[in-house]
């Protein structure tokens, strides 16, 4: 939509922290569950549940078990943020 | 999210005929089902789908139950985007 993309998740373990410095971060769980730790904190997401990570911030999401989340955030956005790794996703892979 | 506002509506009936001549429009339906007619035809969406109203195309959202969807697109866009009338609503009301 205009210049930003909705990115289809499955996710599993953990993530890396990282933070994107530029943009917010929108999650929204589509099934099972999420949880996104913060610095001082953590969110937990159900299935239905939306967060917004606000720029700047330093999160780290992980769960337990599978889970489908749909991100939303400007075209380009490096998954990692700013923390590359073999984590990283070469972002050209469009359905 | 960044500059984007995520709003929440409840629709039954018919709304009116409009155009967002600066922006996509993203549809995505929590509850029931609500249909988009455009010039050359329409899309019927159900709970979880999702629909993105390109920039400039003249559509006509309905749904002949209640139907919760939550609408994504640039703050401060007008609802009835060029068709100013008892339709349109004041853009301020914050949950």
């Amino acid at each position: 939509m205009n210049d930003y993309q909705f990115i289809l998740v499955k996710v599993k373990g953990n993530f890396v922290w990282h933070t994107h410095h530029e943009t917010d971060e929108v999650f929204i769980v589509l099934e099972g569950a999420i949880s996104i730790a913060f610095i001082d904190g953590e969110v937990r997401l159900s299935k239905g549940e939306m967060y917004v990570v606000p720029k700047g911030v330093e999160h780290k999401p992980y769960a337990e078990e599978e889970c489908h989340i749909m991100l939303i955030e400007p075209r380009g956005v490096v998954n990692t943020g700013d923390s590359r790794g073999e984590l990283t996703a070469h972002n050209d892979v469009w359905i």
